[in-house]
């Protein structure tokens, strides 16, 4: 409020206007996206440079912000949303979430406890339950089953506090004494980066990875391997904590054996967290439920809502098989937490499973995009992608200038330009490939290296790309190829 | 995409359609907001009851999702924007930031590296800097002079990625070897949870922590005894780590003397972060800048946007005064993640400074806050709220049907009933008033303990509260309190 008492904030009238002018902005703004370039084609500084460095003293109009982010910001970004985005794996801001995260921030709640916002919690138990059932997940998932599952920012969070409830479940004194050094963390050359970061968060530091083989002649974790380490560990007088298969990995989508794994596992009382932060939306549609065979065997099974299901980051959804497992571990109340309804029992206080207290109502855009696509529409969705992919696989497969680097994996294609001049040209074709379709602005695409090769992955799956955009890039890919297979065929 | 390759999502005009009558629901239910109960009134289970199982099959228009909302969600929210809302500390998520936020949203980019929305870090970078600026920090705080400050989550993860770096730079052998046992982090009583919460996870324990004693007769830390405390793990072979001076305790507002401690902890290596989550903010008027003394001598510096400086959750300002310390602690760079860009080292790659990968462009709706209100608007805000805690407390001391529990820190009051029959009754009749005025709906407070006391806190902050608000909940204090205490002093 000001000396005259009034308030800070736009009145809701002003608001009215000012809201229409910004979903008018982002209605434009999608409208017209095919049409920017994907990747943003700046230099360091370049915006820096544009804004002035010190904050206005004075309130200016929205209207002139808007004219800064139509110079500036746009320019500058790369363009998640555009339909010839196929870079890393997508990240699905659907219209349909935006009208759910503006309710959010309208009702402006603070979901830490139960009693802060009954709403809050209650729609995400029942929303993560249903899609429990909806992906075919174990029921014990639900809290209805003993379980339960709640939205983290992110899927390393999410692995971060399943390692922190299975140091928990492996270690009694760990609240009190920490980590003992001894504990072992398994996981293979494919699995994302985020287990070994939360290894590290979590006070284990890298040598506490242990990189299990891959069956050989694949990418997925061995549990013949597995079962060794695990062994030799014990022998050693180590500690097995956690073991994290991976279904569908970053660099090529692989999927390790998640059955075999658990089965290696439960013995040992190792901790099982399925990291299926891409792929696990798949199984929406039955006919891709393959892929989690065995993970009614694990503990925690994570998959983001925020890459290829529509709803805006961040939204990845975490279950695990005991609904006191995270606050076990992670609870603690000071008095000024302290409530009727925490210590009832009767309430889940969804800041028990997560680091940070505070929390907003995401639930809200995972319930609009559910509400208004439907289970039917989000299979549609994955179904369409995965379609795209077998199209554009059977291409590369049948052109001689191109050859799969590995076997398509739902909606990613991995491939490499073949030049006829041996692997290390094709390395320097495909990574020039790349710059030349990355610097064009068609489109945007990401690499990886799969047996110290360069490849390049297509990850289809933006929430507007349909088959016209595969077909671009396509075109753009064999034209590409023609000229750099001359240079390195040369 | 479906069958036909439409996509699964609604297309611009729709949106533009359904954007604009849910600005109309946000706008609509904030002018109707001081009508409604502060505090939602639901039994657990009460909006489980109240929504299917089963997750929809088929889509559904909006306007069936906005009945369940008013009839559900809203029923069963507590209002944290709600201008007598007084509990905990405010979560500030004006109208201003909404847009911003909005805009977020429309623009759907992942800010985790620089080279995937150079904007979303840049923009960042430039606020942050303002932000220093605006609040007095020093210089040194900044990119442009060395350190650089970031948008986390909460506070309770910049203090965690803060002792992460901590550790770092107190054991060269962290990243390899984990924590050691011997690490010591020093808080005190009032210190907030998340400093215990952040050992936790850091995998350091509930013994690494020691509290350390207060100045006699406060509730501040004493530079003293933290010396002593230092001095006797040094002796021990303990490894001080980090100390977390607080200004604003959550519990009461205390504030710790941070130019005190960081000069004991200095010349031990020992981490200085303060935790100014709620006040620090004030720092933007000068005449409260006294209060972050000696904040120049700190290695970082902690205050939240969300809960006081009008900007939706989640918006925690952490600055710190080398822009290498969170990196070196976080980073691990998997080939899916390599690009020219970082390894330029020309920028700044976000997702280095915290544990998730992905972020949002946060950014945004500070923007749109500092844009909208200006610095003047913001010092207003903060002005106008520490005199109506100001008016209070005077109202407070002058009426013997209470006291104050401890000296109002800026726009926080703690506040007990009298009744004459001594402390214990006090409590009580403390308590039930609380309970009373919060079953009421017509304002909502919550409470700590002070010395063994029950204390009512009154947190004054939310974005539209005004003198009339503040007035209403005096009114019904006296009221209360003349009610409960015709029974306790009997």
């Amino acid at each position: 409020m000001d000396a005259t008492g009034a308030s800070a904030d736009l009145d809701p009238e002003e608001f009215r206007r000012l809201g229409h002018a910004v979903v008018d902005w982002i209605a434009d703004h999608r409208a017209g996206l095919e049409a920017l370039p994907v990747r943003a084609d700046v230099e360091p500084g370049w915006v820096r440079e544009r804004l002035p460095a010190a904050l206005p003293e004075d309130p200016a109009p929205l209207d002139a912000l808007l004219s800064v982010v139509d110079d500036v910001v746009v320019p500058a970004s790369t363009h998640w949303q555009h339909p010839r985005f196929f870079a890393y794996f997508p990240a699905n801001a659907s219209l349909h979430s935006l009208l759910g995260d503006m309710l959010s921030g309208g009702l402006g709640a603070q979901g830490m406890l139960w009693s802060t916002s009954p709403a809050a919690t209650e729609v995400e138990q029942v929303l993560l339950d249903g899609l429990a059932t909806a992906l075919g997940l174990d029921p014990g998932f639900t809290f209805a089953g003993g379980g339960g599952g709640s939205i983290q920012d992110s899927a390393s969070s999410a692995a971060l506090v399943a390692l922190l409830a299975a140091l928990h479940r492996a270690e009694p004194g760990w609240r009190e004494r920490g980590v003992t050094g001894t504990e072992r963390v398994y996981v293979t050359a494919e699995t994302h980066s985020s287990l070994a970061k939360a290894a590290r968060v979590a006070g284990l530091g890298a040598r506490a990875l242990r990189t299990v083989e891959p069956v050989p002649g694949s990418r997925a974790m061995s549990p013949q391997a597995l079962a060794a380490a695990v062994a030799e560990d014990v022998a050693a007088g180590l500690v097995p904590v956690l073991v994290c298969p991976t279904v569908g990995t970053t660099g090529t989508g692989a999927v390790d054996p998640v059955r075999a794994i658990a089965e290696v596992a439960r013995p040992h009382g190792v901790w099982v967290h399925v990291d299926a932060a891409w792929a696990g939306v798949a199984a929406l549609a039955p006919e891709f439920r393959h892929l989690l065979d065995g993970v009614e065997l694990v503990d925690s099974f994570c998959t983001d809502a925020h890459k290829w299901m529509l709803t805006a980051f961040d939204a990845s959804l975490l279950w695990v098989r005991e609904a006191d497992a995270l606050p076990a571990a992670l609870s603690i109340t000071p008095e000024y937490l302290r409530n009727a309804a925490s210590e009832s029992g009767a309430v889940v206080d969804y800041r028990d499973w997560q680091v940070p207290l505070g929390r907003r109502f995401r639930a809200f855009k995972l319930w609009t995009v559910l509400h208004g696509v439907g289970l039917s529409g989000l299979r549609a969705h994955i179904r369409g992608h995965v379609a795209l992919a077998a199209g554009l696989a059977e291409r590369v497969r049948a052109d001689p200038a191109f050859e799969l680097a590995a076997e398509p994996s739902l909606a990613l294609v991995c491939l490499r330009v073949v030049t006829g001049a041996g692997p290390d040209a094709d390395d320097d074709a495909s990574r020039e490939l790349l710059e030349r379709v990355n610097a064009s602005g068609e489109a945007f695409l990401t690499h990886t290296v799969v047996g110290g090769r360069y490849v390049i992955r297509v990850a289809i799956g933006a929430v507007t790309t349909g088959p016209e955009h595969v077909d671009q890039l396509w075109e753009q890919l064999r034209a590409e190829a023609e000229r750099v297979r001359q240079r390195y065929a040369a």
